[in-house]
C-alpha cells in the first residue's frame, strides 16, 4: 500500500487506519488489554491478541457442582487440561495472572441457566455469588502457535474459519453429572510433517496435549468430515492426513448436558488472556 | 550355590527357601499379590513386587477436605501425581485396576486423628464410611525402574536404605487448610547422567515427573544431605551430582499439618499395587 495515494476519510484511509490499530493492539501485553476489556473498550474475539501469551476457557458453577466438575477434569486431562482452579467466592486468579479479575476481565459472558443459554454479558458482578468456583482451562491457540513456528499449515487459520469441531464416539470418564462424549478438532497435516505435529503438541499437555487420533474419522464416530458439529468445514487436500485433538468444546458440552441452575463460561473466542507464556506451559 | 550341598534345615537351606519364595512372589501378578494381600498374607513392603507395575500412594479423607485436598493436589502436580480419585465412599478402582478394593488390597494402613498416629491396621473396612473419599497418588517406584533399565544407579537402592528425604524451603501452593513445603527425594548422579535422568524422568509427569532441582542442595533450604528429614543418607560419590524431585511424602506432611479429624494412609512403603503398567503412565 502506498500511504501516499491515501486520501482520508476514503475506504483505503479507513483501512490503513484499521490495520494500523489492529498492528498496534497486538502490541499490547495481557495486562492491557485486560485493562481495555475491563473498560469496555474490547468486546471481540481475542484471537491474534497478546501473541505468545496463553488465553484460556471459562467455566464458572456453584460451589455444589465444584467437586465432581474438578474431578471430571482429572479424569479427562486431554479435553479438560486445567491451567488454574479459584476457590469458592474468588475472582482474582493467582497463577495465570496476579492482578486480573475474572468478573470483568473477559470480552464477553455467556450466562446458561439449566443449559440454557440465557445471555450475553461484558462484565458480571452483578451476577457474582460467594459460591461461585472459576476454572480456567487451556486453549489450543498455544500448540497452535507452535505448530505454526515449525511451518506446519492451519488450514483454518490460511482459510480464515474456525477450526472444524466434531463429536467422537470416544467417552469421557464420567464424574456426577458430568458425562458425555469426547468433541475433537481437526487439522489436516501433510503426511511428512504429522510425526512432528505430534512431538510438538505432545510438550503442550496443559493445552490438549498430543493428538486423540491420526487417520481414518470414522474410527472415533466421524461419518463426514467436510461436516463439523461445530465451527467451519475446511479444505483437506490430497493426501493431507487428518489429525484429531481433543477441544475445550468438551467441558461445556457436558456442563451444558449437566444441566446445573447457572453455568458462566466465556463466549466462544472471547477468551481469558493470561499472564503465562505458552512456553511456560509447555512440558516440564 | 550348588543344590546338592544343601543337608534340609541347615541355614543354607533356609536361605535357598527364601530366595526362591521370593522369586515366586516376584513372578506373581498384580492381581495374585493384592489376593494374598486381601487374605492377609502379605503385610510386609511392596518394593520389587510386580515389576514394570506402578504402585500407587494413598490418602483418604473425608468428604469435607475432599474438593481442597483435589485442588491441592492440582496446583501441586509434581509432589501430589493424581492417579484416580474415587467418589465419596467408592472403594473400587476404576482406572488402576478392574478388581481392587480399597479397605483390603493394602499390606498395611496407618490411621491418623487429628494428625496423629493412632494404629496401623491390615485391613480398614471396620473404619469405612460412606463420606471416605479417596486418592491414590503416583509414586518414585516408577521412574526409578526406568532410571535404572538406563544403567543409571540408584545408591539408596544399592546401599539397601530407604531413599533420603529432605524438607525444603519451596512453599507448595496452598490450598484450604492443606498448606507447606515441599518434600523432595536425593538421588546422586553421575556428572554425565544427569541430562539423561532429566530426559527420563520428565516422561514420568504422573510419578513426580523431572526434577525440581539440580545441584546445591542450599538453595532449596536443604543444610546438610547427610541428614535426611525422612529415610537414610546415601553416600555421595566425588563428583556426583545431588539431584532432588518431588517426593509423595509432601502430600501426607501437608495432611498431618492439616489435622483433620481422620486421614487414612498406606504405612510407609506399603503400597497399591495397580494394574498399570509404568510405561502406561509415561507422559503421552
Amino acid at each position: 500500500m502506498n500511504l501516499y495515494s491515501l486520501t482520508p476519510l476514503t475506504p483505503g484511509f479507513l483501512d490503513a487506519i484499521k490495520v494500523f490499530k489492529m498492528k498496534t493492539l497486538q502490541l499490547l501485553n495481557p495486562k492491557e488489554i485486560r485493562a481495555l476489556i475491563r473498560k469496555g473498550k474490547w468486546a471481540k474475539p481475542t484471537a491474534g491478541l497478546a501473541m505468545g501469551y496463553a488465553q484460556a476457557n471459562l467455566v464458572i458453577l456453584p460451589q455444589k457442582y465444584a467437586f465432581d466438575f474438578l474431578l471430571f477434569c482429572q479424569r479427562n486431562p486431554k479435553p479438560c487440561p486445567l491451567l488454574e482452579v479459584l476457590e469458592p467466592g474468588r475472582f482474582r486468579t493467582e497463577f495465570l495472572s496476579k492482578d486480573a479479575d475474572i468478573q470483568t476481565d473477559i470480552p464477553r459472558y455467556n450466562i446458561y441457566r439449566k443449559g440454557k443459554l440465557e445471555k450475553t454479558m461484558r462484565d458480571i458482578r452483578s451476577l457474582w455469588k460467594e459460591d461461585f468456583v472459576t476454572f480456567l482451562l487451556g486453549c489450543s491457540f498455544s500448540f497452535e502457535e507452535a505448530l505454526l513456528r515449525a511451518k506446519i499449515p492451519m488450514r483454518h487459520i490460511e482459510q480464515n474459519k474456525n477450526v472444524p469441531m466434531f463429536i467422537t464416539n470416544i467417552p469421557c470418564k464420567p464424574s456426577g453429572v458430568f458425562r458425555g462424549p469426547m468433541v475433537v478438532t481437526l487439522r489436516p497435516i501433510p503426511p511428512d510433517k504429522v510425526t512432528r505435529a505430534v512431538q510438538i503438541t505432545a510438550r503442550y499437555t496443559s493445552v490438549h496435549g498430543a493428538p486423540i487420533h491420526i487417520g481414518d474419522p470414522s474410527k472415533i464416530g466421524i461419518k463426514n468430515v467436510s461436516k463439523p458439529d461445530f465451527g467451519d468445514p475446511v479444505t483437506i487436500k490430497k493426501g493431507e492426513v487428518p489429525v484429531f485433538w481433543a477441544c475445550g468444546v468438551t467441558p461445556q458440552a457436558v456442563v451444558m448436558n449437566a444441566k446445573p441452575e447457572l453455568c458462566i463460561t466465556h463466549t466462544p473466542g472471547h477468551m481469558f488472556i493470561s499472564d503465562v507464556l505458552n512456553e511456560e506451559l509447555a512440558s516440564y
